[in-house]
């Protein structure tokens, strides 16, 4: 019997420490193919390169037994070119990160993290991102490896559903403070407040740098946030219809007028 | 009282003949600020710009009464930059297009133009995205005209609901062939499967150009699909939690393992 084939990629781009930390995990789970961008593409949302061509090169990073390629494109077209060009089969598991930063709660359609993951589940693939909630380039992601190994087990023995990637935050490792456990949640409603810098460059011409607070205003203990911030591993299932169910009657009444 | 203010976005560039086709319709409802890519970004998605800076300058492309500001950045940096540092008070409304091409059913997640119009619903303000299913240049936007009026006219005089913005897709004008009317619809499943398309550069280097079919999994005669196929104009009201959550108990039963 084949090994699994596993698709790592992310949104950090390909060097980061987090999917070095993720590809070393996955080679005990099966043959592993890494298709990620070749620079930091943060924030990518799930956007795709369809104005401009994409590279994307067999590249050698460490002696471990992966495959990599380094593409210019996004984490999605990533996702899409591995599964559509490269692989000559269907990966049995994509998995994205580690994350170096939230993608809990709405964070879910910024990151480029997340979006890998989705992309991977509108493939058919069972699919899942990891981020850890510490955005330094040398975080500890030994707690997370922990859970990362518990979850893949589960996922390889068990079928995830059909369509659903799953969006895994883990908490920020603290000293004599042990994660809790693993809990399934709801995103939390939440949202940025942006503000941003404006500064001028040597030639008197403004430009701006994107900043923001993030502020939770969801108290609900079945939620990411909460699970988070109370030190549990928050796992929560995403799916792609986005469509406002609730809101299509009073909708109806609006627009009958016409 | 004040004119109600409106802000234009889209992701085919501030020169698409799409937008200034918007900004024509919309100076007769208000007070109008435009701020758009500054070229085009068709697929940005959800996508932000934290790697870089941001550039956005006024500029005049007709002698129409709306301000105008090109951004370097993606349509959702552009609503940011708006609301959080270019306008002095919330807009009103936020418009997004009118794009060339559908973004209906899947198209939602990779759109850059209804990326806009859901990160404006985020920032509180009612907001909508158009569409018209032609990626022509030179498209014909009469017939959409007649009913983004009728639509902006009645979101303007009824509150909209917190939260949600509108995915409102035009079909293709067919010489002969009248819209019926508006359907409020869900979001048809549907995919796209990719082929690239492998070439050669003059170095001998490989590079690869995204294309696809979109594929429609969904007969149902409740979705946007179905509304454009036969010819009325879809509404989708569109929220922002990706929460699976009836996945949600099955998930517990598979990681309750651990």
């Amino acid at each position: 019997m084949k090994e699994p084939l596993i698709l790592i990629t992310n949104d950090d781009g390909i060097a980061a420490p987090g999917i070095r930390k993720l590809i070393s995990i996955m080679n005990n789970f099966g043959d592993v193919v890494v298709v990620a961008p070749d620079r930091p593409r943060s924030g990518a949302g799930h956007a795709i390169t369809i104005e401009d061509n994409l590279r994307c090169d067999q590249i050698i990073m460490d002696d471990g037994p992966q495959k990599e390629y380094a593409c210019s494109g996004t984490p999605v077209d990533c996702i899409k070119l591995a599964v559509n060009q490269l692989l000559d089969r269907k990966p049995d598991l994509c998995v994205s990160g580690i994350n170096h930063g939230s993608n809990s709660s709405i964070n879910v359609i910024y990151s480029g993290t997340m979006a890998a993951a989705i992309e991977g589940s509108l493939e058919g693939i069972p699919s899942i991102g990891f981020s850890l909630l510490d955005y330094a380039a040398n975080a500890n992601f030994s707690e997370a490896e922990v859970y990362i190994r518990k979850v893949i087990e589960s996922v390889l023995k068990n079928r995830m559903e059909e369509g659903i990637s799953l969006n895994i935050n883990f908490p920020k490792s603290i000293k004599g403070q042990k994660i809790k456990g693993i809990k399934v949640c709801r995103q939390a409603h939440a949202n940025w407040e942006e503000e941003f810098e404006k500064r001028t460059d040597p030639k008197g011409r403004e430009y701006y740098w994107l900043t923001g607070n993030f502020i939770n205003y969801d108290n609900g203990e079945d939620t990411d946030e909460w699970a988070l911030s109370n030190h549990f591993v928050s796992v929560v299932p995403v799916q792609c219809d986005m469509t406002a169910y609730k809101a299509m009657s009073s909708l109806n009444l609006i627009l009958k007028d016409e």
